[in-house]
């Protein structure tokens, strides 16, 4: 497996992955891990491209977490396309592919918990109950299982990998997190595995999430305070699409708190609901001359 | 580090001991655990042994976790003797102590919790909200620092081996847990560093609590059922001492459900609160013809 093979290994089980990842297996070869929920898109695929320039191998994980959906959420018609993903997978260089059943991940379940503190009542946890303590529930048997030297998150969503990067830092979890820049359609819609479950009408009009987040950018940077911004941006996509907000929020970034004076990055974030579909979005900006602008990586 | 030296090793700061336990390090070198709160004794220094006997290097843990104590409870005044404790770890043949501060494991909290399940509703968890949280707090912190192979826990501690041996399971934690038998003083008490803080008449009187126990698992032999063995058990400590029963309990072994047909293995525990010294202790019984008998190393 250490060699630059160009088959991916499709790994089932947690102990043959454990087996195979064991740091007296793979002495000083390092691991980059990927964790997914599949149906691939280019956002992915540029997290994939990142891990391959910094560790020996890449693991992805594909698997749609039933813990960090709510009920009446789309666990169900969440898009899934096995055969796709690994073929998409391996042409990204991807070396192990885990795509392991709800069984293999879930076969007990004592009732522990990790529940996130403040970080999680904003923005998505306000709609979404539980839905973080699913997702470190998942990423922290993830990270046990694979033993990554480096974990990529992409920032499209950014409040799951600022709750991520505490439980990193506060529980001494022994891989580093890379943030990864949002990858969008030539459109500016950030690439999200569920746009395919948007009706046509609604792709084109979902365009006007991102669009929105500019206009707030702009009044950022021209010293607007986050109230207004968030009231203007909230008002251009009711204005320009059929999409119900679900949250407009500018907050400091990572804390989640509000945003005061000495904040150095700070996210103005959205969630808009269309029909069957909820999309998320975000710029982050950084502190100059007073006020935030978008950070380089957001232009 | 990996030759056998007489000389232990005191570590104060995360960073050193993670280099020094690096897997690339470390290579194929297994690492045993013993995590403590000091004011070493000789349940203690039985976890050493068995550590040393089952790996090839011995770290312990020397740490006074505030996280798992409440309002009220005895933070202050746990007993500490860093010499001695160093000295008996040393002389026990542990490799490695690691001696943090407070500030050293807690420098920044993002409110992230772990929150056990109903095995810590029962038992000490009753009395003690919020004191499993910290367990888990320290001990996933513990295990991502050290990345043991095995690590080691004592009987006596039965409620929080029995969480973190369920956290381990759920979460794919990757160390080995080892139950360790309680050891008793000559008079049956139950080996613990609150000892101490009993005065002298209530250290007689305390050696009925292991009386009791033995006469409820006698019991227990004989056919009794839960309850009316717990009564006795309660009664036999009141009437031989000044204690004040915190709880008596009998209960399915290590999912702390009630007793009922089928469990493999039951707990008799107790807690007794003595004036500033709240002291436990238990017996793990196994099923045999129809009724529950206390496990070998019981006896």
């Amino acid at each position: 497996m250490y060699v630059d093979s160009p088959d991916i290994q499709v790994i089932e089980t947690i102990e043959e992955l454990q087996n195979k990842l064991n740091r007296n297996e793979r002495k000083n070869t390092t691991v980059g891990f990927v964790p997914t929920m599949g149906y691939l898109h280019a956002g992915h695929l540029s997290l994939v491209k990142q891990a391959k320039e910094q560790n020996d191998i890449v693991v992805m994980s594909i698997f749609v977490n039933p813990a960090q959906f709510g009920p009446g959420e789309d666990f169900e018609s969440y898009p899934r396309n096995r055969e796709r993903d690994i073929q998409l997978a391996e042409e990204a260089g991807v070396d192990i592919v885990f795509i392991p059943s709800v069984e293999e991940m879930y076969p007990t379940d004592g009732g522990i918990r990790i529940l996130p503190g403040r970080q999680a009542h904003e923005l998505c946890g306000a709609s979404r109950p539980g839905h973080f303590d699913g997702v470190l529930k998942v990423v922290l048997k993830l990270f046990n299982i694979v033993d990554p030297d480096r974990s990529y998150f992409g920032m499209k969503d950014a409040q799951q990998l600022a709750i991520i990067e505490t439980f990193v830092r506060d529980f001494n979890v022994r891989t580093a997190i890379v943030r990864v820049p949002i990858v969008r359609e030539e459109d500016g819609l950030a690439k999200s595995s569920r746009n395919v479950n948007l009706t046509y009408l609604e792709r084109s009009e979902a365009t006007a999430i991102y669009r929105a987040l500019q206009i707030g950018a702009e009044l950022s940077a021209q010293g607007a305070d986050p109230s207004a911004i968030e009231r203007q941006v909230s008002e251009y996509i009711v204005s320009n699409s059929s999409g119900k907000i679900d949250y407009v929020k500018m907050l400091a970034y990572p804390g989640l708190g509000p945003v005061t004076v000495g904040a150095q990055e700070v996210i103005l974030a959205c969630a808009v609901k269309f029909s069957s579909t909820r999309l998320i979005d975000n710029i982050i900006m950084s502190t100059k001359d007073g006020t935030y602008v978008p950070n380089d990586d957001e232009q």
